[in-house]
């Protein structure tokens, strides 16, 4: 509904190559479907290069499934935090979704939507901890289905850093770092200080006492010396993900 | 027992119009009604425009139910964050009382007093995501039972922020908003940008990581910079389902 | 920018009473000025009733100056957190703007500007004591430039609760009630418990301690239990009694 | 161990009137009985004038058994947060143990320790909520064993603030008052400015949001400008019914 | 304007031995000094056992000097947190005032009021360390002109215990024992569990780092194991001697 | 250190190419130069792609002129948060720094290093108000010395959102965008809402009250629902225009 | 991989004591065994003197038993955090391992090491209260895992102190202190007052209200005045077992 | 006042080598020095194996003075956060003190007090950045008086962790680590992953923004992974060179 576009529409008005019914639909602009309780965002994948991703929490079986079934119609299909009881339900519908039990997401992939890997670059996801991996699968999950060739490091936290260092060579090799971390969260302040790559750090909320349920981690990750850091919200593996999907391209 | 009445007491106590004993009760002035554990509050109907709402947590459904009775013998009553449990307690005494099992509210409308909008003024509820409708709803059930006309917008969050521009015209329409939004909280702020009618958002504790049980979103709705934004606590439907109620008369 | 005045316009095309650059222009719809630093919204008074409000902090004397004067050419303005120094910059240019050196703002009432109150219903501005007065002055000043019959009721905090049950006329004569206290914070929602009154709570940072530059106040009003009650910022008259104008008119 | 009794003591020793084994043992000064898991501390009785309360949370059924049994051998016992089954296991112990489910304590009344009340002074405990009761029995509880005229006073919360001035005579007839509220936590500072009686405000978890567990109220306590008030842990009424009774003696 | 009073009026007024003004001007209940800025509020001597203290900051010198000037006429009068400057502005006026440059209090002692000690009970001021000494005097001066015997006791914090123990004696014989503490703020729970007296609580902003302006030990002071314990505001000496003054009679 | 370098030194060493003494200097590795109280570090600049930044608070003026001076020596120069008397220092000694005093940074051009934009993609730094621009000008200084195209928009905040609008064909063409915001922080949200580029969010410590210092808008952005917002420190403009640097090439 | 060792490593390669190959190999430096999900660290055992410990909070007991087994080839092993199914899985797997359900700890002593305490230096547990246990008890098995005398005393919190006093012996006795408190979190700060011995201070989250789930004696600890005292994370028994093993030796 | 010396006291009581007198007074048995508003603690030199340290903040120069000629009289002294002005105070009374301006510590090197090294143990203060200087020097100063051996390696945080590793030698070399570090606070972690030394963790408050005071990096110290890390207040430098000197002997 911008300058270029109305004034095309206006001399297209003005010319009758278009009604004034057509026009005013026109620009009733974005597109989107109401179920009542959700209105689905199809224009997204226009506007934003990746369709509106399903956050499970707090929704119903039954409307995380009419959701799912609406946008599977025209996109790939992803949704985040999802039981398992959640994926029984997208399964009657939906047989081609598929569940990560780790990562607690449910994916489905439209064949008419060609897959292959935009480009040879590569995201790392690195981890600090086993605890940590529930978060850094959220995000490889999302980096992989929007056409990214994703790596990944775990359990390399710097109480035995020599782990990090012994794996240069895929973080050399990476276009992009997702670091993810409770506790402490400092490995993204040390992988940062190796590199010059853009680092995208994801504190979890993996932890006790201080950590306060990850403001610990996300303290020291926004407060990070190195710079080439950017921090995302505790647990946010799927905004990482999506983050670095933007910049790989 | 204020200065008017009081003068108007004195005069009737000595011109013995009214009797010594009956100017004492008077002046006892205040009604309540006394049930041991609770003291229903019947004089408020009077004195606020509308009657004592029960909030049911922390109470038993033996409890509520025994309120809930007391008060529907004068009045219109509402009992918020009530369970099943809770209903069907209350269900076995008065029959007419209905659940809304989304907002987690009791209602009974008693007939003899009657129910038809105050006035054509409307409240629009609006809501930025499926998760927050328990909170939306609460509203809604709240501004419905006090008379007033309601609308609902649910799922118009500015990730999509065109799902909001292309009801622009419910809003205008509107009187009154209730804004209600979890997360980043932004929704009140951008709503209000747009109009010039009273703003009152609902912060939820929709969210996780850095929500901190709704928080975040209590802070970013406090320190909006459009004027015209008021807040209530965070999921406190009812609360401004109420306020709206009293300015919308 | 919306259907109905795009429909109008569209038409106005069509039938060539409006050329198609005009339609442009209107179409660029909002008007502001630039002035580099800042984007003066002159629109605003139309979409919301009252012209920008000059937040005076984190701006050089300079800045304030140039936005006031633009503001001033066709409207009343106010100017907030304003300091004496601010102000002298301020006169040079409009001699006729005055200073309130409680409330820390500039008003300038621009005679094209009808000033009369629009209505009958008043405004009251309670206070608990007298170190909230700046706050409560800042209510006033906002509440009178927008054309409101204003009164107040100063330091009657719950200390010395008779102060305000002495006062329950005024209390009961106004439409709109804005209650302004620091430390415990409680005095507005002992108002509420008296009158069905709309009230608009505003914690001030007054305290010390546990009050947490105001973080106490503000959790008190947020838990009011009376209903009728909304929250501002800590600090924040103005918004209350913008807010306050809302909803009086 | 202190001076005087050291200097007796030691003329003891020097007149051979005490043992020199003897006299160390004394000196090994203040009783306890070692459980391993616990220390009992006979001594707090003398030392205090109330025996040892055992707080149940975090302990085992049989640990409080076993404490409960040893401390009711010399004394009246009171145990608090106490769950049925933990009362069941000291039930088949103590046969004489009592259980108030509301407020969930045990006590054991010693037949062989007097138990009519120190003196006529009154201790009156006010709540502001029906959902606060099971602090405010707690603070009852506490100070009846401890020998003490206890009222009680419930659910008179300011949001119907006649139901409080209703009952100011029994709040006039009291030496100590005990004010247990939640959400806002505005009742003591009401109640503090109505008396010259020492307040001890209890600030409780009950509400949600804003009142962050019991925070909120806590805060709107410890800032009352009513002097006269101080204030306990959340939800403490043990600790309120203990220090009410220290100072009604 | 409690019943007993009113029945009594009432009763007159029929009888015709007051009259029909007067009985109103009675029912005017409290009175209080209306100063614009302030209302002074002179019935809390009678209410409350002690005038309204002046809390200074936040308030003008001027302002300051009105009040005390009011309350002077008929009371003691306390004035807290008061600078230099504002003892000279009181000075101008009220000859007789006295100012203590640690507390930072003014206090003027009206000689129509007798000022013995109301009895030989005894409050002892104990404090942790040096720096706690302006918090203490504060309550040691409250208390005093309250008409109390107070003690002092000070630096005697846990670091050197040995010099808390050897004032045993002190602490035995006090009636009513305040205990200032900033930093850790664990000398009141050490002196509670030694005595079976009484024993208020004042948490300091003295510290740094996790002190985080007193919070650190006020937590303490509300966490304390040891009963017997209550907690006023930080640096609030004021409230504390007041309040000791409250249970000491 | 790493595998290949090491490999090909050990060959070098093993065929007597390079000496055993100058194979451990080496090894010695990254270079910085030891300056007692700073050790400067050189080699970032081959590390990272941009030398060490000076970050200038609790540094003296001294300490930040020598390490001014060695990275000059080499490289560009960026020095943040300084005073006209750190800059006055600096200019003393490198004729050529220059001073930009609303983002307080000082930076010399070394005039061996080329300096035209690295590529023709453009870093869009946004504002939401005039206070914000302190921390904008930080990040545009940033990555302007680093080689980028910078636009800039100014005080385009929600409270008149047309002027954002507006401005929408600035916003499509840029390649990365900063968004800075205090107060309630919306803007990268509605930003973000808007495009399908990367937004690094930057919360300013402007605002009052419930902002305490910026957390409120920190919380804010880390909230976001719209995906593709990554988030710095507060006040961090440095950190956001070295990031969007990175990303940028 | 540090100077001495490369620079031998350099000298062997040279003289052909060490192939090319083996040399690089070796300089892969530091080893650890992957198991995909984790990467056990069998080189801590040399570089940190005790080997990796299982930290079994968001492990699955699969995950768990994985690791143990691969760590028991070598080493005394201990997991942490550990319920009983977590417990069985292990015992399935090695025979011989030991569960210790109030620690909720597993340990696994290999014989192949020998297990005498290294000296006769003493380390002693004190814990204020019965409900601290399940922290002492993971510091107790962590420090005699790690070949250290250890000593208990539980239960002797400040609320009745001559517990403490009379066990002045067994404080005297010992090395090093480990002192356990939830709650207002004194004990420390006591403990110290009265040796020169090194105190590590455990805060727990035991408590209620005001303890914020342990963040109260934490600041209680970090905030100590009496010097001698460091502090480990909330209920990190291990850690304080861990630290005290160092020093001891 | 222990068992052992008061048994052999009672013992030379009873054979009459002591009088009942000097019984009496050994008994009141730590001796301090009152000075009114302080108590001198000499008895902490024996007790701790240091004297008192005077602690400078919210002490008049005047009494800093006194308290430090007190203790001159017997030991070395060592006061902290000392302005210039108290020390020029102090000079003026004690010739020989020492003033050290970035640690703002005085000291005073008491000639009859041997004063070499205990032993060859050494103990590192290690910085993160310029910076944090002043708080790692209190480390030192604190360290030196009571005797040890210091190295200093400054300005190694981990945005050039070459810095650190350059440094290795350093490292392996001390006895005892205390690590200093602001913002993120991530070094002690990673030091402590590299050795098998006790590390002490000094959090300090450089930093902006989320560092809030020095609590970002006490909760990323706090949260370490890597065992072997205690943790003292933020910036607690004194307390980490006491604690260090305790574990070095």
């Amino acid at each position: 509904m911008y300058k270029e576009q109305i004034k095309k529409l206006l001399l297209e008005v003005k010319t009758e190559h278009v009604s004034l019914e057509d026009a005013l639909r026109k620009l009733e602009n974005l597109p989107y479907e109401d179920l009542g309780f959700a209105k689905v965002d199809h224009h997204r994948a226009l506007r934003k290069g990746f369709p509106e991703v399903i956050y499970c929490q707090n929704k119903t079986p039954k409307q995380v499934t009419e959701i799912f079934q609406k946008l599977a119609a025209h996109n790939h299909v992803l949704a985040t935090r999802a039981s398992e009881e959640v994926f029984k339900f997208v399964k009657d519908v939906i047989e081609e979704a598929e569940y990560n039990e780790i990562a607690g997401t449910i994916i489905f992939r439209n064949i008419e939507i060609e897959n292959k890997p935009v480009n040879s670059n590569k995201i790392l996801v690195v981890s600090a901890g086993t605890a940590d991996m529930p978060v850094a699968e959220e995000a490889v999950v999302m980096a992989e289905i929007a056409g990214n060739l994703v790596g990944k490091l775990y359990d390399v936290g710097v109480a035995g850093i020599h782990r990090l260092f012994n794996n240069k060579e895929a973080i050399d090799d990476a276009n992009v770092l997702i670091v993810v971390a409770g506790m402490d969260g400092v490995l993204p302040s040390v992988v940062s200080g190796l590199v010059d790559k853009p680092v995208i750090a994801v504190p979890t909320s993996v932890g006790y006492g201080a950590s306060f349920q990850g403001m610990g981690p996300l303290l020291t990750m926004l407060n990070a010396c190195a710079p080439g850091i950017v921090v995302v919200n505790i647990d946010n593996g799927f905004g990482a993900g999506y983050f670095a999907s933007l910049i790989n391209k």
